[in-house]
């Protein structure tokens, strides 16, 4: 485990073929991370996650990628004032409070969708150009699913924790992070790269569960082109792949996957 | 499927054991619903659900009630200007956007959690009162997975859908269903239960996947006292379910069950 603080234990009355008997029990730690924006002078609360604590730090800067908010993490300094508490201070040119107002046409949440009424508003970035035809291995995309277990400690622990991974294009796993939410992962995993400054043009991105369009949504911010997961995809994440010309992988096991968007990236 | 839209068709190349070819997927449908609340003449936006459409109604209508906004459908009228905006009018002496206000310390998102920093906050009602010692079966409870597939045609037909069930004391289905989020799953078994005026309080709430904070605290405001999932609960959870007096089942199959609060509901 990475942090201790991402697991607990618990009493737990277990039945199992007629018998009951007590034993304790680890389940997965869930915690609200408060968001706040710092911006001239005035302070803007964005939300709250409810997330495994643990690379928090990562989960701020990859959360603000994914809101389309910001992408370098040159124009923002993200501080803990308490342990659920974040507060991101814009240091850069462009107001992210200008960003947010300008999409509030009838919503005030903090989603990724808000007051947005299509996929063609989230102005998606166009990854089509990102890798070349033919340039992924079905067999190397096959091969993921079996690389996953050995990097999701806590899963094994809890039963109860999702994971995202990020592997190069030769199928070599670079980062993997766990977290209750499979949001959250995946916000972790875009954090790291953006600390790092990693390129992230001929990575693929796994997903322990299934693909909704706030994933998809996610993925493409970061510029990362191809998607894997082993559960469903829902229809508006097939819309926004194909929006962003992405590739979108689903029902990944060791025999089988279904590609769903930009298949001519993957050889025949 | 109760509801054409809740399923969609889409082309998908297959790769198996090192061939590929092309065929038509089923996948759910994810689209967004806008809610907003009109009260003394001022429209408020609250927030967009990514949902499958159908059962919209209910949705609403549980989901107040999971926000703790209102737990009578004699005290509000719901209408939908279109498909995905539902417009929640305020027809009760309490004012709906003053409980928002008053909750709204440090965040303005508007999930169940804003602006209350532990779970007492929160003012969950304490079902502790609600059962017998030992009024339930274990024998009843062993046997819920296996009345789950028949009441779930959209996973049968997708993989990728969520679903929440209704039973009532003797383990009877009273309510299934079925989406993309199993937050919103839930939100449409509660919607219903109050449309219908039904009295939840011996009945037991099954989810096909974990339990999340956000589903403890539903359930406790829908006032169902015992909540059965599939999956594993989070400790936040936990916790909450502690605090209404609920008692909390994870990793339900045919042949055993964790109880993790509220034990003493269980006949032993």
């Amino acid at each position: 485990m990475e942090d201790d603080g991402q697991v607990q234990k618990t009493p737990v009355r277990e039945w199992r073929d007629g018998a009951a008997n007590s034993r304790m029990d680890s389940v997965v730690t869930e915690e609200p991370l408060s968001i706040s924006i710092i911006e001239g002078g005035l302070r803007s609360n964005l939300g709250v996650v409810m997330r495994t604590p643990g690379d928090d730090h990562h989960l701020v800067l990859g959360w603000l990628c994914g809101e389309g908010l910001s992408f370098s993490i040159e124009e923002i300094l993200v501080e803990f004032p308490d342990m659920n508490i974040a507060e991101v201070s814009n240091l850069g040119s462009e107001s992210m409070l200008g960003k947010i107002e300008s999409r509030k046409t009838t919503t005030g949440s903090s989603c990724g969708l808000c007051g947005r009424h299509s996929i063609e508003d989230l102005l998606l970035p166009d990854l089509s150009g990102l890798g070349e035809k033919g340039g992924m291995n079905p067999e190397m995309i096959r091969s993921l699913s079996g690389k996953m277990s050995e990097a999701q400690p806590a899963f094994k622990e809890t039963g109860g924790i999702h994971a995202a991974f990020l592997f190069d294009k030769g199928g070599e796993l670079v980062c993997s992070k766990e977290d209750v939410g499979r949001h959250n992962a995946v916000d972790k995993i875009v954090g790291w790269t953006l600390e790092i400054g990693r390129d992230c043009s001929k990575d693929v991105l796994l997903l322990s569960g299934r693909v909704g369009f706030d994933l998809a949504v996610k993925s493409a911010f970061a510029g990362i082109p191809t998607v894997v997961a082993l559960g469903a995809p829902s229809s508006m994440a097939i819309d926004a792949a194909r929006s962003s010309g992405s590739t979108l992988i689903g029902f990944l096991n060791s025999s089988r996957f279904n590609i769903y968007t930009g298949a001519w990236r993957i050889s025949e």
